[in-house]
């Protein structure tokens, strides 16, 4: 099967995981459709915004930083990240991902359950 | 854990299930030590080389164009491909991806297991 990227379906959160600002979410599949994955979406935070800090039980979520640069917080150790750069978490450790700089972040974000 | 892009292992794959020339692969994780994913990658097909065609047991294979243009035959569909656009393929069904642009073709593949 093949999504078009125009058929794909756009999702504003506010304050997503208690972050700061707006996240943008182009869902890549319909997860409910898929099996052992939650999520796989394409995430933009605009300049200032965050990603508030939560953790993975059960499952990992990969970032996969597209364009821009971010901070993550990856379970207590601050990282900067930017184009090419892989977030892994799982494990029940926790992340967080903020915009520090002055472009949008763009990165995948995938959640595959166990 | 964040996997810096410096840090990534480079695979160059030729005739890649039997397709033609040569495909490189960016190992994004090492699939081996994580649960219930066999790929994450990103592959890059020069003009004119392909990925042949093949099917998927018991895992969903997900292709997210991320640049370039490519020809995918989606279980016996001849669709083209571009930026942003995903290609899933599982339970069973074939699928191949030809670069028969000018530019090289970028995605991400994901198999996720079950």
């Amino acid at each position: 099967m093949v999504n078009s990227r125009s058929s794909l379906k756009t999702e504003v959160r506010e304050k997503m995981r208690d972050g700061v600002g707006s996240a943008t979410l182009v869902h890549l599949v319909d997860a409910e459709k898929e099996k052992n994955v939650k999520l796989l979406a394409e995430v933009t935070l605009p300049p200032g915004t965050s990603i508030g800090r939560h953790n993975h039980e059960n499952e990992t979520e990969y970032y996969i930083i597209l364009s821009g640069a971010g901070l993550v917080d990856d379970d207590g150790k601050d990282t900067e990240v930017k184009q090419g750069d892989v977030v892994i978490t799982g494990g029940g450790a926790f992340h967080s991902i903020a915009n520090k700089g002055s472009v949008p972040l763009v990165f995948h974000a995938f959640i595959v359950t166990y």
